[in-house]
């Protein structure tokens, strides 16, 4: 996927979107984007810091669009972990996805938010790589 | 904390404000709340389900808040781990929150999210319930 | 699967028979085991506590044979956390498993670990439920 | 802390001792040890694979002792997460460890297990840095 290809699926997500993500960077393994801050991320007015929860959404992007733009569709997030490291100001954040093993049924990737070149927060994420099994009645 | 001045504390963060979030119980280990769709929460308009870094957020929410109900103030998350169990469909959300473990130093939580009753997500964070140590010259 | 099978089963692991591990209960979505506890679990000599890796093995036991007992093959780890609660001293402890969510690709567990009734560590698991796919040369 | 003061302590843990643990290098911020394959390991003779809980407490000691040979103590684990890749064969294994954030409160660090080279198994784990608080009635 170019980044131009990455830069129109992100577009067509509403969520994506209202994160402000821009594609820095790709490659086979790897993504960066930045994403622009806007007033609805602050969890206190009294800190200003941009909420845990927005931290989160990019570590699962960033994990998870480092396989989406490798393999070329969306693939389920089976689990995600985020460490907190730092409070993130007001202000532009970056998020870096990387994968750690690709395999046929589950894929492990790792992403980091940075501010102004500061780790912010980095984390893990899980993801279903198998092809979806046709669907069969339940057991 | 009553259940007024909890939704107090809420309308004061921008966030959570934006997640639309109503406490519908609380006691002395634990918190419901109902978060109220949005459009953009939508993580594709193919399939319409809400994205998982609202469901991360709301995990998040409920774990924090069943101790700051508890204890009268905020505390940091160390980390956060969601599962992610079926896709939520356009539509509100229950967060439920609950303390497994009160510590003097950290604390474990958990909490579900669930849609019409059926669970969507469910998770853990901890979190720092020690005294914040005064301010020192970093090493 | 019954508690004699399953103790069977058990009794087939170098691993799980150095762990000690005595098959207390068992229904459709849930396990109990007794691990008999031995020297070479103390983490330091000055504490006596059992070692966190121990308590880590009889989370991941705990949480994935909830599900072999129930589908009556082993499963592969996806990933597994643990959060720790109290140091356990020298003694026994018991583990309990618990399916949180069976899917067809991928299933959740959740488990605790105690000793004396007191709650020492607690985790989840993740673990593919899939049919294994057929093997092709790798991409 | 030299490589002879951290073998010295690692010697003075039954448990660490079990695991065969051999110190093949160290610095500010990291750590390598090699394991020694024993029986014990081995999950099923079937695939003679060593067990994941063998994994996660090498993933464990390698982010923890990242910590203990900096400052010189052991620290308490808050969580651990670990990631399993590929199933380990009958044979020793080398486990690297490193700091990724080091807190005055709460540090996160990481590590991962290989095989001849290959990974095996990675992850994260969380220590409480921060004095111990001193003892009070409880609350």
């Amino acid at each position: 996927m170019t980044i131009t290809e990455l830069q129109d699926l992100i577009a067509r997500s509403p969520y994506l979107n209202w994160l402000g993500l821009e594609v820095l960077a790709l490659d086979e393994n790897s993504i960066e984007v930045r994403a622009k801050w806007r007033e609805e991320w602050i969890a206190s007015t009294r800190l200003m810091q941009t909420h845990g929860g927005i931290l989160a959404a990019l570590i699962d992007f960033a994990a998870d669009y480092a396989l989406v733009q490798r393999i070329g569709h969306g693939v389920p997030t089976i689990d995600l972990r985020v460490d907190y490291h730092r409070l993130a100001k007001a202000g532009d954040l970056v998020a870096k996805g990387r994968i750690v093993r690709f395999g046929r049924q589950v894929s492990t990737c790792e992403a980091e938010v940075l501010q102004d070149g500061t780790l912010i927060a980095s984390g893990r994420g899980t993801y279903i790589t198998a092809p979806m099994p046709e669907k069969k009645p339940a057991p």
